[in-house]
């Protein structure tokens, strides 16, 4: 026989799709949902009903949106002339908040990985050409993972972009911020040698 | 201005109610969610709309339970002429889980912690010395945590049970399985010693 009741075993089921939740996380987050108030619990039910319906992607940048107007397709970012080219609508979102950037985004909706079938059919980018060739933009950034499928992904836009006459860059490597060298590994290391920078 | 498109802000709201998620976390949680097929993000909010309705205690031992008997209040558990007084409906669910236990349940709905204003008055106790005078169990299992509040609960009922003629224990102290002494507290390692059993 099972142990848990039915309305909490399923409520757990349904916690264990979340990412990175297991039994026991779910097992918590259940018999901790369960001492809420209904009203509580109807208010959480009802956000997770409406977050798909009340979203849409930009049809230009590939963002997640919940107004009629996309706030990063703006005439004031174009004008700054650079397109960054991100991985998904979070990440867009991470870049957004570093404060940094201001100019516009370019959504690929994936990285290239051939293992998985992944190639550049799968990816969102005649939009971003389309875009290159028809604005007035001077530079994309690459704003891919430092991963395996982030490096090729990077690799071949930088190649396939050299026919439009538009700098391409790519986000910096280096020591993360707050890091202890003993607990970086010899790869970022060696990155932050070879792109060392004057220091005075 | 926020980042983060509303439908999505509100999702991640809800998802930091959660026990130990924090921002970071609510966050994942929130974009992977949005990732999700409709009926999907349906089933799960039903689930929580239903959890608390489906549910109920039982009046007898405090357990959580969808069925209109408690599997817990059966003839053949009372036959076994014990009672096990654990904190809350959860903890009932993991002793469950072992398969150790065959008798009936009383769920205290809480520990003693005069700190925080909870004093014997606001635990489920007489129900449970209802049961005992009424009924023909010869022990009480006292399965607390090995906490302040949890050992102060402990000294509580053993006192007040001396009137009832009835055996008294308390689950046992000692190493937990598959730990290495080195991992273990100062404390434990001296109730492991004097818990210490012949062995040969």
């Amino acid at each position: 026989m099972s142990y848990i009741p039915e309305p909490i075993a399923g409520l757990i089921e349904q916690l264990k799709k979340l990412p990175g939740v297991g039994s026991r996380t779910a097992e918590r987050y259940a018999f901790d949902m369960i001492e809420w108030e209904k009203e509580e619990l109807l208010g959480f039910a009802s956000m997770i009903q409406e977050v798909k319906t009340k979203l849409s992607h930009c049809t230009h940048c590939g963002a997640l949106v919940s107004l009629k107007n996309c706030p990063y397709c703006t005439k004031e970012r174009e004008a700054s002339g650079t397109i960054c080219v991100v991985q998904s609508a979070k990440d867009l979102i991470t870049f957004e908040q570093t404060g940094e950037y201001v100019g516009v985004y370019h959504v690929l909706g994936g990285l290239l990985s051939p293992f998985n079938g992944i190639g550049p059919d799968s990816l969102n980018l005649s939009p971003l050409f389309h875009k290159i060739k028809n604005g007035t933009y001077n530079e994309v950034i690459i704003a891919l993972d430092s991963t395996v499928e982030g490096d090729a992904t990077a690799l071949y836009l930088k190649e396939v972009l050299k026919k439009y006459s538009i700098q391409c860059s790519r986000l910096a490597f280096g020591l993360p911020m707050g890091s202890p060298i003993a607990y970086v590994d010899q790869g970022t290391l060696a990155k932050a040698f070879l792109a060392r920078s004057q220091y005075n």
